[in-house]
């Protein structure tokens, strides 16, 4: 951790003299931001680099190293891993890229160094890594660009980005809204340390207060798991942004770190679980440190707030941005009415319209005192116009005084309406949250109320079942009915059946049976059940000479209130997710899904059901007949224990019937893994 | 017109010599910003104001005027309007408020104002008014704050704001990002002069060269239309930024303007059919202009763009946010590929990554002209790095370059990944569109690829229709019938019908036949019609005894392939407007709904039906079998022309049945206006 975080000896493998090469940059950024380690350039052509002492080997460095970054093309790097962990490193990191992200040749390359390390217990970091930077120990281990200027914003946040360039781009753009930041690292193609576990490492360093993620895949999900159990428990929040909401950013994501991607419902699904916020804007993510630093996710939150502003039209921007994600800028209750009243204020409606009164930091400070004691909001947001373009310091004062005269009952999260970089650079320091423009302030209020402590549900034990390699549907019925969700049928067409009856063909080989004729519902009788199964064994033989025929399976015809579509699979990304869709020819189309991490438990079932809109119509909608509810969270529960099967890679229920009471299995698959 | 835009004299009547005052700012900043033309402050009490000569009444300026500010209270204002016609004003601003926003009893007073000022030839700006800006010409006739500032931002944006506070909002913005405005005009109430009646001017004004407009609400909308058509026809984007997303926004815009709130669809429904641009953000607000300024609408857009970066994780970025926004960036094509190879480059998907090319300007302009020639994009989007925050002249050189070797073929816009105020800056000089962040430039691109030339449909002529002033079902029936949209249907139970049929009773009072036993499906024959015929108005005349029952209606049974709701109104903010979505118990749910202006003509009607995801299903999706589409798109055009007939205030078609072959109205209403 040590030797990553706060190296105090380092070996540049490969450093260059010509100091308008990348490879110089290492030391000329190190030299320049007040490196006092041990420095050991090394470069087999060359006894002094940059005007210091220079190595031919690494062989060759008098002293053990913390810290080696390899500079070398990408061909040369494996050869350095051997010879780097002989000098005591801990941790190499590997500039070049070329490996995993470049094919099958890289992939081998990738994987042999990683071997390499294992074998002499070496950490790799990368490779395409642009490096770490520690500003409070000036170790400014890295080739970023970002380097170039005179002066490091020096604080208490932490970034771990796969993406090199964004360090510099984070940095700056931190440093002009006053954000200081511990530690930058670059992670690249987390070929070993991957960002979570780096992740957890900073969340266990005294010196940082929250992780900042930027995010092109997830890799290693379980470090991430883990890095936000201990976040939660230090209370130092984690915030990510990550790549591949549309389709074409994920495809990006994975050509350029060599990543699987997953879906993003899922990535998204993961940060919710594990209760790591998510930025969807690059200026909400770095305003949202300001909102969550030292605060827990809120138990029960009103996704409400209260609004004072200065300025109706920017009062009410930030009304409407707010309430298009969700968030209600609410009438003041009864407890907050009666301390506006007496200090001699009166809102109307959901804005506490301060226009005439200016920016009088005591009429602030009294309207943002009253306003927290209102019982059902979340926040007070002060929005502020021209005052904080003109006279900062009054601007500033008010909300500062507000938050102190609270003690931190609740966030004051401000909206400033003009360009006022005095005012922001104020509230910057005073650590209020400030926001640029509302449509961030929204981003940054919905994340944080989406924030929920890390979901911990019980891991239920593997169910003994029995796995066939190649399951048909009754053999999945069988899974699901071990797991706790068993809809009677029968293999026995001479059994005694409730009719009238569907017959199905059993085949593992059939996927789509209706098509080769393989379904035949409404079977009146017993006799024209005997009918219907010699013709369909001809008909699907004829259809299907190939595939295997395992028998017929009869079940009573039944018809749901609604019907839904459950389905389990692996996402690349995130592990064993549970999906929850809308049933019928329209759910596709809508995309009227809810996913989660598996396994999960009831709570998380019915939050799942809350997420699919079509169910409303199961709630009493309408008037409609009332669904089991309580049965369809069973049934999801229980379609989510698959995660404890690995020999399971995907299954699926479509549909599963909803009725008055209870639910069905009206068809059913598994797919080995 | 002139005395609005650039007035010559100024009366300021209220005037105060107290300069800490809001009564004083108008004559403060008038001559702090080097107002020319001539002043009088007019002031019962004292003979001087701020060191100038005052009148005591407006009666005693020595000299006709062109424009006055009334800053007098509320209950003062009305006096003056007729001495001030009386003094040759043309126009009048009124700062105070408590007019239509304030009750009845402000209504009013607001309507007394407006007639005075109609009889004696005068046009009023306000009430609640900041006043007028004109920075080229030194007129800064406004009290808004913003003018402290010691110079303004001159240049040919023209802004029209209702409300007052966002002038100044937008101004420091703006003039932040290198944006130089024309004029700066509040509108407040509007209770005569509107915000497109002013935009009409602004675009005639060879001064300005685009017009934006921040509104709380859409008035008189008429004059929106002709402001755009002019502005279409003279190359004049107009761009609007719109509160009212949310239900609280638009809740808050009707009580800050006294306007009554209609729905946001229609809204953007309102800017789509006008040419209209709208921002979503603040941001790109600001942002857009510089991308559409001298540009026409695409006739044909592709949705796409060709995106080169020297920075990974920051081109990723651009990309994933724009795909959000449903715009993809793409390969290059075979024209682009082949350019690119000739320079010796080379892009790996969707992105030309120069990472290792840095910004080398000749690079860079090398890649955007190859790009340019790539014929299935729209623009293309350099996104640069570290160079961006260090080296702003070689960041912005190749790109100046690119955009002229091109001779502006397709917009370059640029995304800028660190903090880059420097280059930023000389963007805008250059006349670049730049972005701070990519949901920005999502946000903007997305305006940009969704503005149309100003639909013409042909408005019809109005039908001749008994118009009833209780319509039942079967009056609503031949209203749609006269549009063109015939079902049959009878009312004569003896007479024969193609069984089995549905009968339903008519009546002008019953909204919900079916609850009061109104409707019966599926009668098999004549004797059967009748016994339900006699059953029905013995149980619906119990059930609701004071209804007027005006018959029965009698229609064959039908079923579709699917069903829509097919709706008219008129929007309290916009006007006509019709609706389509999806039918069934589901449609409400998933909010599947398409709002255009009516009337509209087949080619609004194709768009309609391409916006409701739920009729995929007629279009062959997954083999279902297809329905008419053409049927319906006549259907919509028919029930659009009940925009002819103002009698009309609301009507339903719900379900309208799409057939294979035709649609069939299965039941309808219309309201009265």
């Amino acid at each position: 951790m040590k030797a990553l975080l706060a190296p105090s000896s380092i070996a540049l493998i490969g450093a260059s003299g010509d100091p308008s090469r990348l490879t110089a940059r290492a030391q000329l950024y190190l030299r320049k931001h007040g490196y006092t380690g041990a420095l050991y350039p090394v470069n087999p052509r060359a006894p002094e680099v940059l005007g210091e002492r220079a190595y031919a080997r690494v062989e060759d460095i008098p002293a053990e190293i913390d810290f080696a970054y390899i500079l070398l093309n990408t061909e040369h790097v494996e050869g350095q891993i051997a010879s780097v962990a002989a000098k005591g490193a801990r941790v190499a990191c590997i500039l070049a890229d070329g490996f995993a992200e470049a094919g099958a040749e890289g992939q081998a390359r990738q994987e042999r160094c990683v071997a390499a390390a294992k074998a002499a217990g070496l950490r790799l970091l990368g490779p395409n890594s642009m490096g770490i930077i520690n500003i409070p120990a000036r170790i400014a281990a890295s080739v970023n660009a970002a380097l170039e200027a005179e002066t490091l914003p020096a604080g208490r946040l932490a970034l771990v980005s796969q993406s090199g360039s964004m360090l510099g781009a984070i940095m700056s753009r931190g440093a002009a809204r006053g954000l200081g930041f511990s530690h930058l690292i670059a992670t690249g193609n987390e070929a070993d340390l991957t960002a979570g576990e780096i992740a957890a490492m900073l969340v266990e360093d005294p010196g940082v207060d929250a992780v900042m993620l930027f995010l092109e895949a997830i890799r290693a999900p379980e470090h991430f798991a883990r890095a936000a159990a201990l976040a939660h428990k230090a209370g130092k929040p984690i915030i990510a942004y990550k790549l591949g909401r549309s389709s074409f950013g994920a495809e990006l994501a994975t050509s350029h770190t060599g990543a699987l991607a997953g879906s993003d419902a899922a990535a998204e699904a993961f940060f919710r679980a594990h209760g790591i916020l998510r930025a969807t804007m690059l200026e909400s993510f770095l305003e949202l440190p300001a909102l969550v630093l030292g605060r827990k996710p809120l138990a029960k939150p009103h996704r409400a707030v209260s609004v004072l502003t200065t300025t109706g039209g920017g009062g009410a921007m930030a009304v409407d941005a707010m309430g298009v994600a969700g968030i209600e800028a609410r009438v003041p209750d009864d407890a907050a009415s009666e301390k506006l009243h007496a200090a001699n204020m009166h809102a109307h409606g959901r804005l506490l319209d301060m226009t005439l009164a200016g920016t009088k930091p005591d009429r602030v400070e009294a309207a943002i005192t009253a306003l927290a004691a209102a019982g059902d909001t979340d926040a007070v947001i002060p929005v502020i116009g021209s005052s904080a373009q003109f006279r900062p310091a009054d601007a500033v004062a008010g909300i500062v005084r507000g938050r102190d005269a609270i003690q931190g009952a609740k966030p004051i999260a401000a909206f400033l309406v003009p360009q006022a970089d005095a005012s922001l650079a104020l509230l910057a320091e005073a650590g209020i949250p400030a926001f640029r423009t509302p449509e961030s302030l929204a981003d940054a209020m919905r994340a944080w109320l989406d924030w929920r402590a890390p979901a911990n549900p019980a891991v239920p034990a593997a169910p003994a079942v029995a796995m066939p390699d190649a399951p048909d549907e009754a053999d999945a019925r069988e899974i699901f009915a071990a797991l706790g969700l068993a809809t009677p049928y029968s293999r026995d067409l001479a059994a005694p059946h409730a009719y009238p009856v569907a017959l199905k063909i059993l085949s593992p080989d059939i996927a789509h049976k209706t098509e080769l004729g393989g379904v035949r519902l409404n079977i009146p009788d017993a006799a024209a059940l005997q009918d219907a199964a010699a013709a369909m064994q001809a008909r699907v033989a004829k259809a299907a000479p190939h595939a295997r025929l395992t028998g017929f399976l009869v079940q009573p015809m039944s018809k749901g209130l609604a019907e839904v579509i459950l389905g389990f699979r692996r996402d690349p990304e995130v592990g064993p997710v549970v999906l929850l869709g809308a049933g019928g020819v329209l759910a596709e189309l809508h995309r009227d899904v809810a996913l989660r991490l598996a396994p999960l438990d009831e709570q998380g079932a019915r939050e799942m059901i809350a997420d699919v809109r079509a169910l409303r119509v199961i709630e009493g909608w309408r008037g409609l007949p009332r669904g089991d509810v309580e049965a369809l969270v069973k049934a999801i529960v229980a379609v989510s224990r698959l995660a404890t099967l690995p020999g399971i890679a995907e299954a699926e229920i479509n549909p599963l019937m909803i009725h008055e009471s209870g639910v069905t299995v009206a068809d059913a698959w598994v797919v080995r893994a």
